[in-house]
């Protein structure tokens, strides 16, 4: 596969975090001999949140997550994620997979199976050959490493699937000697041939799991939440957070505690780092674009109109091709049903202003326009004038490579 | 351009409608030299009504016809219809442009303003030249002819833009001496450059304006409201229903008067044959896609299923490639965010089930569902097993010709 051309130069060196041990292998779930196994054993008494994909229709290990996380005591011992099969509409025998490898990983740890994380992605549909996923495990788990930055790039390396490029990303803690490192995974918003949004994420601070929680959702809901490629949406997607407590610094149990805005902050960093590395990944992307609204009603509604234009097939194929079509931008905004002034309404492409009061600006220089349109990183702003919110949404071109690699048999 | 691979063979031969009287010129508003104006003249007495684009951001004609129909009395004079120039996101000179030419046909008619329907397609954001429109209409109006087939083909290719062939469509009304013709333009969804949906439809009957409007909002919500291309939306989507009440026949004043279900039955036939046509026009479409949602717990939740799986890219491409992607229409039902039992999700492509209770079907055969794939005209069912309603909405593949026609510049 081609690497994405707006993928970053390298891997980032990604710091150790105490209390979390990796190892891989290669299972023989994917076709490919490559690796397709990912195992995290966590310290005794970390917390665990977890944001998890709306559909309808969720693979079977979403419903366990979310079962152990509703039921659980909001700690976790261990991640197992697999790629090259999704486990998603399955049936009885997908629960039963799911259960088994946690099963499986609990055992020999001596530890409960609820508090074993199990994720999956890859083709829909097919059965899990879960006797390849326990078979590797006891060899993977005798072989644990501490988490550096060599076992973090393949880690993220294990979980890939249409992904040109591993996927990682850390911040440190200001004020305390804490850091966020996370991993993902994702190309497509989500091809169910292959694809999927996972995010995993860890830190070496000790968190209450309710604080977690809110954490997580925050920072998803303005990353994760806020990229798309082709608005479709996976039955797998998942995004789990660690907390191990295992470094040096005293946990955090109430929302008073001053170090957890620089938590957040950290944890912020990282997921929306590792979202945006999702957008450089699209497939068929040759363009990362920053969809800014302003003067919106709320944020939600900025960020919903926002997501209507970074969504619109004819915002996105003008885009590929360089196209100033500012029309097609106001046709997103009317589309997405959300409060705007068409008679307030301004455009700006990159830093040219195209419109402004419901028409084209005089003396908008549409050469400017496409001069920025040029660009790997472009911006489209458009203020709607009905209020102060504003929300960025990011997303990427829709090309003939999309069309290619999506309308290929699958192999 | 090409003519679509999915095109009829032919304009239908449409009948006369009494109370009708068309013309059409070449007004200059298209760069090209074709006919790009249309007028219809319809008898004192003619009811009308109407449906209009959802679009947040409408163009001033749709404000224009809805204004009129809301404070008018229900009873129209004439249409003026452009094609080449939306007339959207026009400003303040957009307004005056619609009234100066609503106003302009008004007087030369000696009728009022509020009777004259306006509706515009083709490139957004750029002034409406209304003096070549105001110029060209005293010789339009005194050049009309009554409705025959040859003038019914005449207007349904002024209103063109992207679109590869004309569209028109009729019905008898059965047990009656009247018809319904309708006219339509449209193929992408909408390309806000030049494409929008226009549908015009006229019936001899006449029938109170009322019961007028709550026919055609019905028949919109089966046929027009049941297409998708691409999902976008057009600021300037329009569809009018004319009665002339110029036939043979007693007006229909009573929702108990016999004769209403039969003018809904041809109604909805000539509705949907346009709306289909649309599709049979997609930009860059070679497939003609009915997709039907069985088991849902209601007819707009069945639509609503049905058009999540329509407007996915990713099943779309997967259609264009002729892949039997099943795993993608499972990951469209859940995008939906309706209500759907996975364990009990049954799909078929064309006459093959592939899946039962949630998993592929023991037997299933690819071979069978790739074959049916190959044809020009296809069909998807899924049945999400929570209740007995079901819909069916209409759609194409997403070809590379789709990122052809929008992602060259505008010229």
């Amino acid at each position: 596969m081609t690497l994405s051309p707006l993928a970053p130069d390298s891997f980032p060196r990604l710091p150790s975090i105490s209390g979390v041990e990796l190892g891989t292998a290669a299972a023989g779930i994917r076709k490919s001999q490559r690796t397709d196994l990912l195992v995290a054993v966590v310290a005794p008494g970390t917390s665990v949140a977890g944001v998890f994909t709306q559909s309808m229709c969720p693979a079977a290990p979403v419903e366990w997550c979310r079962r152990i996380i509703e039921t659980g005591d909001g700690t976790a011992r261990a991640l197992v994620c697999n790629s090259g099969n999704a486990n998603a509409f399955t049936g009885k025998a997908g629960e039963v997979s799911t259960e088994l490898t946690a099963v499986t990983v609990a055992s020999i740890l001596g530890v409960p199976a609820d508090s074993v994380f199990v994720a999956s992605t890859g083709i829909i549909g097919e059965p899990m050959p879960d006797d390849r996923v326990t078979a590797a495990i006891p060899g993977l788990l005798s072989g644990l490493a501490t988490s550096e930055s060599g076992g973090w790039e393949q880690a993220a390396d294990a979980i890939r699937t249409t992904d040109t490029f591993s996927k990682g990303a850390h911040a440190p803690v200001p004020g305390t000697g804490a850091s966020v490192v996370g991993i993902a995974k994702g190309s497509g918003m989500i091809a169910p041939d292959m694809a999927t949004m996972l995010g995993f994420v860890f830190t070496d601070l000790g968190i209450a799991p309710e604080i977690l929680q809110e954490s997580l959702t925050a920072s998803v809901n303005k990353s994760f939440n806020r990229i798309t490629v082709d608005s479709d949406t996976s039955t797998n997607d998942t995004v789990l957070l660690f907390a191990t407590g295992a470094g040096a610094e005293a946990p955090i149990v109430s929302t008073d505690d001053p170090r957890l805005s620089a938590f957040q902050g950290a944890l912020e960093a990282v997921t929306l780092d590792l979202a945006q590395q999702i957008i450089r990944d699209g497939e068929g992307a040759t363009k990362f674009v920053a969809v800014k609204v302003t003067g919106a009603a709320s944020e939600e509604s900025a960020a919903a109109i926002a997501r209507s234009i970074a969504n619109s097939p004819l915002v996105k194929t003008a885009l590929a091709a360089g196209d100033a079509n500012w029309g097609r931008v106001v046709m997103a905004v009317g589309k997405s049903g959300q409060p705007a002034n068409r008679d307030k309404l301004a455009i700006w492409i990159g830093p040219e202003q195209v419109a402004a009061s419901g028409t084209v600006l005089d003396g908008y220089r549409e050469g400017a326009a496409t001069a920025h349109l040029a660009l790997d990183e472009i911006e489209i702003k458009v203020d709607v004038g009905v209020g102060d919110h504003e929300a960025t949404v990011w997303t990427c071109d829709l090309t003939h490579g999309y069309i290619e690699i999506n309308a290929g048999y699958r192999t």
